[in-house]
């Protein structure tokens, strides 16, 4: 492929508007993943609850915006403010919830035009983690972890708002925190913002800007399709697993049990129990 | 009655004082609410942990404040910088809990003192409703959604924050939340809201602002009355039962049922199940 | 002593840089705590979950920050904008959790280590008391409410977040609100808060500011000494029976019982049990 030519697609990419055919994806993948966490219920408590159906919906669609303005302390109804993309997601939500004999949401689960609108769900993204990191960046130009927190959260904020979400319908879940276990979406943003942040304040990335942001959106939409396509859910496993048994304690845990063991079973019994079941709950991980 | 005079008693009713005697109200109803949230545990809990009963009447006092404050990043604690006005509710909430032989909360109690605080305090919601709209329009003069949640906060907060007040009790009941079963007094101040929006916003409406607020006043304490003793609690279900039916899948369902049921039950027999539970659910709705 | 030499000193404390040496025993008291809190399930959960291990740790490390920021609408996220502290913080979580053969963590919990970090912490706590309430000061120079407020959860923040700190963890402790059952710091904290606005706002200590603050450190740093040491964990529990007996219904709900009793058992049978219950527990609360 010519360079040039691939420079000035890069290029393309840079400047696509997201309003409105993007927004519609993003909606659309939002009230699909809603009414999966659902499952069953769904049907009967939308048209039970239909306030609290949209109120859900609308938190989860402008979860990113919601939750960056309260770690920044902006007004959070502020992402509320503009009434075209309002109406676009309230439009989106009906449609998805109520269609008649509920032909919208048969449609959009279609693994053809599904994949369409989550590869378009994971070019918004890249240009929301892009947006937060700039937008961390001029309120706080050396606070690099405040960057990427906002780019994450951005990119992935619907996760990080996954409690409250489900609260907003009475669902009460407290171990769904996404800390405990991020999920792919959470590491490929914060992989993302580190890219975007080395590219914006260091000289180590020597490609030109457009150049990076496509490689990026390239490698949301890549993994995308590769874990709805053939099922590989998380590609940083591996080195998750050799960064934790390098310095999370695996290695000397290893060795502590080792010499533990050759003093013999006597005084350290309890605590080698402990560390055995540490290793084998960090073993089931590896085996994911 | 002479149009003059009415209009002339409107105008009175726009610029009545609130504090200290409907501020009173407000509290003496809050406080009321609680005590009756607690049930018997009530005094107990108050002589075992006045701290955390006086952190949770107060934040169900300042309880629209907090709400539109967070919503609108404004600073939570400004709702306690005017010392009268906390030292007020502090007085209620002395009395109200720890009156000698429990004497201040059981005249409070009586019917006809209650009606006069419960309508006190439907005076002082629509004042707040108002306050909240106009304060949302300053900020933002296109934002018709905030001004509805600010409107709506301000005049009904203390249901909003129901969950977090109960968690400052220790009691956690994930279930209480607003938006699954709306009270009559969120619909009514949502409707306000929407009232005032377009007395101020448009020329729909001719009559003067100060007969929109009092008719509003009137509206409230009308149906708070007729809640108290006539035991009719929500007047909005009907068109709520109609809206429901016509848009939010009532009538599709229904449609869906009878084209499903001529097909035979061969192959949508689980999913005719599902949509029989939902109907059933909304007939439940309808006959309360 | 000479009183000379005595403010000398006085004054060289209130000077006393806090980054690095004190910050540092902060940051290993926040992380013993949250050791401790998770007991036994700590290690295994801190290989299992580095990420949602390390947000713990620093939501608990900046909680003063981070919850004062909340409530005066400034960026939560500028507790992390300094990165010296913050990865100071971490590397004091790292070595906590990860060192080998848990070394760091079995010689900080050593009687006599401990103690001298417990003393640190005492004395930044005194500090952070001071700075929340000057802060509070500034920013609403008549909310005396606020200013203690800020002061004490600057003093005794990660006490107020741990419902929070807990749930990212994936814990869900409803019952652990700080206000039902405030600790000795947290109490501390608020008498610090009241002495800090007297010694500014009013005229009634005649004491030089370094001499008031002194007195604070060394009443901060003696009761954790003798909590610590002697097990006295709450010097201020027969204050607050007394004053809970006298205006928070003890000597009334006595009374009333005795007129009750009086009365015979016919009619007021069910609110004299109540009043027992309440007694009961209040004398309870006595022995503790």
């Amino acid at each position: 492929m010519d360079p040039e030519a691939f420079l000035e697609m890069a290029n393309q990419v840079t400047k696509l508007r997201m309003y409105p055919y993007f927004e519609v994806a993003h909606a659309i993948i939002s009230c699909l993943y809603i009414r999966e966490d659902m499952a069953a219920g769904c049907l009967p408590f939308s048209r039970k609850h239909p306030f609290a159906c949209w109120v859900s919906c609308m938190v989860s669609i402008f979860a990113g915006n919601i939750l960056s303005s309260f770690l920044l302390a902006e007004p959070i109804l502020m992402a509320f403010k503009n009434t075209n993309q309002l109406l676009l997601a309230t439009a989106v939500w009906y449609l998805m919830f109520y269609s008649p004999f509920d032909i919208i949401y048969k449609i959009c689960k279609l693994l053809p035009i599904k994949i369409v609108f989550a590869s378009m769900k994971e070019v918004i993204r890249c240009k929301k983690v892009n947006d937060g990191v700039l937008h961390a960046a001029k309120l706080y130009p050396n606070g690099y972890l405040i960057m990427i927190i906002i780019g994450t959260i951005k990119g992935n904020g619907s996760a990080f708002l996954k409690l409250i979400e489900r609260t907003l319908r009475g669902v009460w879940t407290p171990n769904a925190i996404e800390f405990l276990t991020p999920t792919f979406a959470t590491k490929a943003s914060i992989a993302a913002s580190i890219v975007f942040i080395m590219d914006k304040k260091t000289d180590w990335i020597t490609a030109p800007p457009s150049l990076v942001y496509f490689g990026i959106v390239i490698f949301f939409v890549y993994f995308k399709l590769s874990s709805m396509l053939l099922g590989i859910h998380d590609p940083f496993i591996p080195f998750e697993n050799l960064f934790c048994a390098i310095f999370f304690g695996g290695i000397w845990d290893a060795l502590g049990r080792l010499v533990s063991g050759a003093k013999g079973n006597s005084d350290s019994n309890a605590k080698n129990e402990l560390s055995r079941n540490g290793k084998s709950e960090t073993t089931k991980k590896k085996d994911q």
